[in-house]
Order: structure tokens, then sequence, then C-alpha cells
């Protein structure tokens, strides 16, 4: 079977795409990534309407890729922060390599706008594909891509 | 500066998104990575309409992430095929990691529909955050992030 033959609902970068395909979407988790909780500070910072932060908001509730928890301030009453689950964190390599690749052809003088570091080093943070048996990284050219056994025709 | 007080007119994540940040041009992408280069076959093998592939083609051509080059069927006259430049290539961890949560969150029985390898030694290929400085992979909680020297104020 060839790719062009191959089913393409099932494809997992199709599905991820249905969850978190959308800009807003993204911005979202790129925010909730550091450290933006409250509804209203999302609205500030991405300069978004209140009814498309809401319902982006709740899908990504429905996918289970934000949590809600309460928070009280004083005299006012309970209200809900967004935080990523597990679920939501693993999406951080899918931001780290949208920003890597902004970094290289969109990025500004003088430099990032998010100095991303390892803690311990001060090393720069970098995304890579990889061979998980320990082959270091990989380009596309030494990858096979072939119908897996999920593959359905058309 | 804060993050929540940061321009993010110039967040690298958010210029990226403003070129492929929509689904149907992340799987024009994935097709062109698979080895699509036909605007039949993309408008077959994604279903979307011819309408809508001429505009993200265009805008794909304009950012210089696909190139044209021109072939001929016997008798017929000279057509476009889109490959992927350097810089659309340099997209490819970002599907690589979107597949990758897609496999792991909205896989389906029986396997990935897409089997990729390593050409070398038939490993599984992977997407992986890491320090530049070669200190392995890093999880989110071993990454400060702080507003960059290109930071502006909101």
């Amino acid at each position: 079977m060839e790719w062009l033959d191959v089913d393409t609902e099932l494809c997992p970068v199709q599905r991820t795409l249905d969850v978190v395909g959308e800009k807003w979407t993204f911005l979202i988790l790129r925010d909730a990534a550091n450290g933006v909780r409250r509804f209203d500070e999302f609205r500030r910072h991405l300069g978004v309407s209140e009814a498309v932060l809401s319902t982006r908001l709740r899908k990504l509730l429905d996918s289970g890729i934000l949590r809600t928890e309460t928070y009280q301030e004083p005299g006012a009453r309970t209200r809900l922060e967004y935080r990523l689950t597990r679920k939501g964190w693993d999406l951080w390599p899918v931001l780290i390599a949208l920003r890597q690749w902004g970094d290289t052809y969109a990025g500004e003088e003088p430099g990032p706008v998010l100095d991303l570091r390892h803690k311990d080093c001060g090393g720069e943070v970098r995304v890579a594909v990889e061979c998980a048996d320990g082959h270091g990284e990989l380009g596309p050219r030494e990858v096979s891509a072939r119908p897996g056994p999920g593959a359905r025709a058309r």
C-alpha cells in the first residue's frame, strides 16, 4: 500500500490536529506551559475574545489536556484555574518544535523572545528527531516511512 | 518582566503558526513529507476543496516552505509539482511531534498508520526535547523559561 492509498482518518497527525490544530489552541497551550492559569490572563495576553477562549478551553478540558482547579481571592467568589495535565504536557515537544522553527526562520534581532535553558547547565534547549534505539539524531533521509499495521486503504 | 507582560507578536511559536498554524496546511506538509507532489494527489488524498488547497499551497510557496518543479506526462501539458524546501523540511520535527502525541493518545489498535523506522537499524523514530550541550533528554521541569533579549513589554 502506498501512502496515497492510506485512509488518513486514522493518521495520528490528523487526530492530534483534530484536537489542537488551531492557532488559538496552540497559543493557549503555550501560555499554559508558561504558567498562565486564569481566564482573564489568557484573554488579555492572547488578545482573544471571551467566546473563542471559552470554546477552546472547553475543548481542551473535554480532551483531558487541561484540568481545572479552584482558587479564591480574598473577598471574591471562587473561580477556576486551568492547568496542563500530563496529557497536555506531552504536547510540550510540539511547542518546542514550533518555537525552534520560528527562531530559525522568523526570528528578530536582538534574539529570542523567550529564553529556554537547561536549569542544570544553562545550555540551550532544542528538539531533535532521534532513533529510539540510541543511534542519535535522525534527518528525514535516514528514516523509512511505510504504512504500518493500522493503515487501512481508502 | 513576566511572561504575561511580554508582547507575543514576536513570539516564534506565534510567528510559526502565522505561517503553518492551520490544519490543512499541516496536512499538506505531512503529505509532502510522505512524497505527495501533485495538486490532484493532494486534493484527493486530503479530501480538500480546490480553492482551499490552492490558497494553502500559494501561502506555502510564498513562505518558501514549498517550491515548484515542472513535470510533463506524455501527451499532456506541463504541470507543477510541489516539493518541500530545506525550510519546509525543517518543519519535520513538528510533524513527528504531532504524530508522537497522536500515537500515544489517539492511537488505534492494531498499531500505527505510518511506521517510521531508522533505516540503518530498524529502530523506532521519536522526538525529544534535549539540552544542546549534550546532557540528554529534558522534561519541562528541567528547563527554565525567561523572557529573552528579544522580549518587548506589551
